[in-house]
């Protein structure tokens, strides 16, 4: 063969067999009982690293038996050349038919161009689709004239918890130029995006007391201020009427929203409108009036109650009155926002407008994260537009994601500049039954990741 | 033995016995395992009443191994004279060492003059007591002019679901003059109290959804009213800043606080403070600010938040913005309110406020009750009031509870007057570990109760 793109082609369906065969192992991170099917996968990509011609493969344990790193190298470009570092991970949530799948969940099944298992799009889709576009590099005539990483983490699903510390603790395992984070969605399966921003986040727990004990709500009703009420007192008053929260000095550091997001958000609108009315589907659309639905999602901050939970909450009646309740708040962060001094704007707002009647106790969680915001104009945004024009026929849009990645934020420590790569669909029904991808995206996945090599590698050798 | 007052002080350490022999049987009537036990203290008591001269005793199983009544009865006075019922209940609450016992729960320990043990005062004192005041009346030289009923219930604490349908299909079983409802407690060791109101019930779930299932919070956040906020905001519409319930025509039919209740009311206020002090030592008291202590918790209605629960509420951190999250609520009725009527205008109200992007469901519980008050001027008050003055050497202050007790209005379909008389203290951790009496309430009851039949027999004979 003598181009990586013609490769990939006359092998698709092996390709395809494979992506299956690592779709049918269980990588349920989460659960202890399926830690031998991780392990087994570890091995067996390591396997696959070595057998495409990757000059070191690795297997690196985790503490406590915690699921294992997978790490690949290619140094052929020589010193000189630049690095491409890829992330995926391979581990993935727990699925069995009684929670609504019409097949086995971890046997992939093809019906009408599509591919249903568990995995199938978060994230053994990235994973397979990165080693089989590096497997036609390195089977090419010419070899790619950028040095290749690949990481593979094995507790994406389940916390995340070692991968940060390894790279802290080896920046130079995983050191590149570009690393490229190959995770998520495209916003429709002929319309791929980029995203260039991801909210941070910071979080903490509000916990409201009044009585020293649960009391008899008949006995005394009326004389003591009902920590459940009183929660919800609070709550209130951290939004006002329009959705913006109402904490004093929480928009402070905020980045307003300039005339290039507005105009790339735009474009979005209606793919993220089309998505909201099929995922979210609520009465009606909620939030700031004067940002329209992208710049809510992806370009403010937010304030958002996770949970809460008080009194009695079983079958039947229980008159009690609640000693306590309390609620469990995240809020999204946009660029320039500080977790430490948000968090605390939120705490001092609370301690304002707590009334007298009742005690309260403020949690906040360690450490939080701050808000990524990616190089629009840099030179490897640019090689990602380019890969997905190749392999769509499309100009990617470019859109802001409401979520979080705090891998991007550890490997743009070790990175010259990160870039987003996603070849699922929003639609793909990640962590749900049925999960899946159209099989056109991961033809399209393995041409866009070739292509990407190719275009770094521009200009070199 | 000539009277039953001698009677009795003559027999009070065999009296203490038995009451101690009865605490011994586990009656935990919301545990299965414990079924036996509860059968076998219905025998017990049977056999008491029989041992004592009631003229006829019956142990009345329920439905699907429900715990059984125990029906006793003295017509001795004959058809002309008039017949007291007096209604106790022999189950008890669950109580473990690991609760916070300082012995073993159902092992009665005596120490400074206290009894300690599970069901000491909730209800046993109380079964026991008018148990023995019985027997030294039958025991006197001199028979009661009034015939007797004792019904004793084997369910209270696990939800009375049996006993109002036992009354309402033999109402000539439990058909009295006067209903005698021996439970609950005074205000002091050294001040009875008489209980004249009771406040009423009306419950209801509520319902908000948004999104159609449980969303990521950092990609929706921002775009869709999460329903813990909107619930949250409802919450806060339900009450104004004086502590009053918002809801229109709430408190249409509330019967005002007399002059009367305001005179008798005001001598329970140092009371209920010292209890509210130890008890619910919440920060600072809340509520209407018209009204007292006392009226707050007798003679207002008042909406309470039960529970709360919705999101993510275990441990860590989980983005979720939820699909939904509902309220449990109970309104306490007053005389004259309309359980059906409340939860009617306290829906009508949530409609009206429930923001267009939410979806609210209101689930109201069936049937409710109607407040209870008691005649304070009437001939069974009257003879309480004796009775206790008798056995504590002061006249009873009268005091209007919180709660409810529904036995309360099913014994008013039966019984032409309903009078509560109680001997148990408030401090006497009914429900809690620890649960102790006054060794001297019990001898002081037991006179009480024996009065109490004197006085309504006067005249008679």
């Amino acid at each position: 063969m003598s181009n990586p793109y013609a490769y990939a082609k006359a092998n698709q369906n092996r390709f395809l067999e494979e992506y299956q065969d690592l779709l049918r192992i269980r990588t349920i991170s989460t659960q202890p009982q399926h830690a031998a099917d991780v392990a087994r996968a570890a091995e067996w990509l390591k396997a696959m690293m070595l057998r495409i011609g990757m000059k070191r493969a690795e297997v690196i344990l985790m503490p406590e038996g915690r699921c294992p790193l997978v790490l690949g190298e290619w140094d052929g470009a020589g010193p000189d050349a630049p690095t491409v570092l890829i992330y995926c991970h391979y581990d993935v949530q727990p699925a069995e038919v009684a929670d609504g799948w019409d097949s086995e969940p971890f046997e992939p099944t093809i019906k009408d161009g599509r591919l249903y298992c568990r995995g199938a799009v978060d994230s053994k889709l990235h994973v397979m689709a990165n080693l089989k576009a590096v497997e036609s590099w390195l089977a090419a005539a010419d070899a790619p004239k950028v040095n290749i990483k690949v990481v593979l983490e094995g507790e994406e699903e389940s916390g995340s918890e070692n991968i940060n510390a390894f790279i802290a603790a080896h920046p130079e395992r995983l050191a590149a130029d570009i690393a490229m984070i190959s995770d998520g969605a495209i916003l429709a399966p002929d319309q791929p995006s980029l995203t260039y921003g991801l909210r941070g986040i910071a979080a903490l727990e509000l916990h409201v007391s009044a009585p020293i004990s649960d009391l008899h709500s008949g006995h005394w009703g009326g004389s003591v201020h009902n920590p459940i009420q009183a929660l919800c007192e609070i709550i209130e008053q951290l939004h006002d009427e329009n959705g913006t929260v109402s904490v004093p000095g929480f928009y402070d550091d905020v980045a307003a929203v300039t005339a290039q997001d507005r105009a790339l958000l735009e474009q979005v609108a209606p793919y993220l409108q089309a998505e909201w009315d099929d995922v979210v589907a609520a009465p009606a659309v909620w939030g700031e009036a004067e940002y329209n639905l992208p710049e809510r999602l992806g370009a403010r901050p937010t304030l958002e109650i996770n949970g809460i939970q008080g009194g009695y909450t079983g079958a039947g009646m229980k008159t009690v009155l609640p000693a306590g309740a309390f609620a469990k708040i995240t809020c999204r962060l946009v660029p320039r926002q500080d977790p430490a001094r948000v968090l605390q704007c939120v705490m001092d707002h609370i301690h304002n407008i707590a009334p007298e009647t009742v005690t309260v106790d403020i949690r906040p969680s360690e450490p939080g994260a701050e808000a990524v915001l990616l190089d629009v104009e840099g030179r490897a945004m640019a090689a990602a537009a380019q890969a997905y024009t190749h392999a769509w026929g499309v100009e990617p849009v470019y859109e802001r994601s409401g979520g979080s990645v705090p891998i991007c934020v550890e490997c743009a420590k070790v990175a010259g500049a990160v870039v987003i790569m996603s070849y699922g669909l929003k639609s793909g029904r990640a962590h749900g039954p049925n999960e899946n991808i159209y099989l056109q995206n991961f033809a399209k996945g393995i041409q866009a990741t070739i292509k990407f090599i190719d275009v770094l590698g521009e200009g070199r050798g």
